[in-house]
This record gives structure tokens, sequence and C-alpha cells, in this order.
């Protein structure tokens, strides 16, 4: 059930990267204890000339939204854990290129429907 | 105001799938009582080398994002009654077909202009 | 930090339009001590046969999604205020060219990591 939508410029990345890079997101999840099969990483490019930053067109930039659809983060340690651990996901294809980015995350009880199993926690949360 | 964003892979619905989808889920808010006119439906085709479900390329999938913008669901059985009849609709086009799908609804109020007359209700809360 | 997705049909605006409103959305934010870095304007190009409302194709209609991350519009009336000038801002490029619109604001507070220094008010809170 985590969503993550990534703005990028083609020709930022190549294939080989979009499938490593949503390999390495997956597997934070499942390091966490998610089935891999709720994690979406969609890639969505945007032309120089429809990316705007600061009122300029820029080709550069990589904008990311991740939504925890059924989960908030208990604190603000736990949130602050998280990105930790996602920019380092991210760096070798973003911060080491010389890659700008901006991640924002909401993390907020939704109502969700998926075609699978979907599994509750002990207190009929669904996880995800 | 009912945002429904559907992230499709392309060829996963014919032109006349989109139509006919989009005037369903219209009908099912103006069952409601809402004009049809608020109701936007954007498919935004996602191609196979940037849709990945589980770190693997995907094009079964539909991701469908449900945003309800002035209305809160009273309950979570309301919530649940409308996500059935609207998978109700969506069935056809997607379950049947053997597409997988997972549909996350938010239901917050934002602040919202449409240049449009905007009906609100006796709390003074706008409907939509 | 605010981020701006305009959903509009291909032709509906030129790239020197776009230019000229991201451009001008910026202006507003650095008008109100935000750096200019921090704005980012995408827009989304929804060809005709994608873009429903009403449940019918439409190639006059544009969407706007306004999220800002960090902060909360202290009062409705903040809100109103600036969705008016907001309104002001795109006038000359969708009103006034018989365009019709919808925008929804979000003002919530996401966790947030951007690769720049980023500036924290008095309360700590993140300022963007």
């Amino acid at each position: 059930m985590p969503l993550h939508r990534i703005w990028y410029s083609p020709g930022a990345f190549s294939e080989q990267d979009k499938a490593a890079l949503a390999e390495n997101i997956t597997k934070l999840y499942t390091s966490f204890g998610l089935p891999a099969f709720y994690v979406v990483v969609l890639y969505l490019p945007v032309e120089e000339k429809n990316y705007f930053v600061g009122g300029k067109k820029e080709s550069k930039f990589v904008r990311i939204s991740v939504q925890h659809i059924a989960r908030h983060f208990p604190s603000n340690k736990t949130a602050d854990q998280f990105l930790d651990k996602y920019e380092n996901v991210l760096a070798p294809f973003i911060k080491e290129r010389g890659l700008d980015w901006e991640i924002s995350t909401v993390a907020e009880k939704e109502w969700v429907r998926l075609d699978k199993a979907v599994p509750y926690d002990e207190k009929d949360n669904v996880i995800g």
C-alpha cells in the first residue's frame, strides 16, 4: 500500500536505474515485514518544459511523494528514521549524481481496497 | 469535486472503456445527488517500464486514487458502502478482465475553488 | 515545498504561458518571504481522451492541486485570502481565456526532506 510517485526528467534515470531503485525501495519495506506486492512505485516523467522549480525550467530535480496509506508514523522520530533509510536508498541514484530532490511523506489513514489479502495488526489496523 | 486518478498501463483500456467507466463513475455520484460536472476522472497512462509493483515491472495493475475533497465519510461503514459500490462500477473493466487493482480514498476537508456555483449543506459545508 | 500540479489539455497553454504562470506563482510565494527554490510547479498534460469531467471528454478544463506541505493555513480566512491571490495569478491564463478550472488546496504537516537548507520558524515548524 505504500505508493511512491517519482516525478523526474526523462533521461535522469536509465531503465536499469529505475528497476534497481524500485527493487531497493521495495526491499526497504520487506525488511520491515511488509509483503513486496504492497509496494507500488510509479516513475512519472515530466519534460523540462513542464518542470519548474523556483519559477525556472528544471531538468535535474526529482520530486518524490511517498504515501503510506494505512499506517501513521507513531512519532516524529520514527518518521525521521524512515526518511534516513529512504534517503540512503535513493542516494546512489540521485544525490551521488548531482541531482536535487525533495521528498514529502504522508502517512494517513485512508480507506483502501486491494484485490489481495490484507493483513491486520492486533489493533485491527490495516498494516501497510 | 471528487477527483479520480487512474494510473493504468497503455492498452489496458480501450477508448470506449475509458468513456464508459468515466460515465459510470459519474453516475455513482449523480445517484447520490451530486451534479455531474463536479466529477473529474483522469486516466494517467504509465508505461510498463515505469510501473513497478513489488519491485517488478507490471502491466496488469491499476492504481486508483479517489479524493473526496469537501466531505468526510461520516463513518467507516459509509466508506465501506461507498467502496463496495465503487468496486462494482469498476469490476467489468478491471476485475472481470483479470487486472489487479488498488484503490485508496481520502476524504478530507480541503480548501477548494471551482468556477461554478458550489452548493452548501445546512451546516455550511461544501457538498462534494 | 509548495507543490503545484496542473493537469491541463495539451494546447491549452503555450510554452511562454507555462513559463510566465510558473514565474507568477513563484512570485506569490516570494512575496510572502519564501525562498523561490521551494516552489515546484509541474504541468501534467492529459489528452482529451483521458480527461473526463461530468462523464464527458473535456479539453477546456484545468484541474490544479496545491499542496502546502509544512504549514497549515491558520484560519479559513487565511486560506481564502491565499486562494483569492492565487486565482488572480491564474486568471490571465485560465479564466480570461474561457477555460474552466478547479483548485484544491491541502495544507498539512507532512514529513519532508529537501537537499537544501530548510528554515524553521520560532515554534520549530518548517516554513513552507
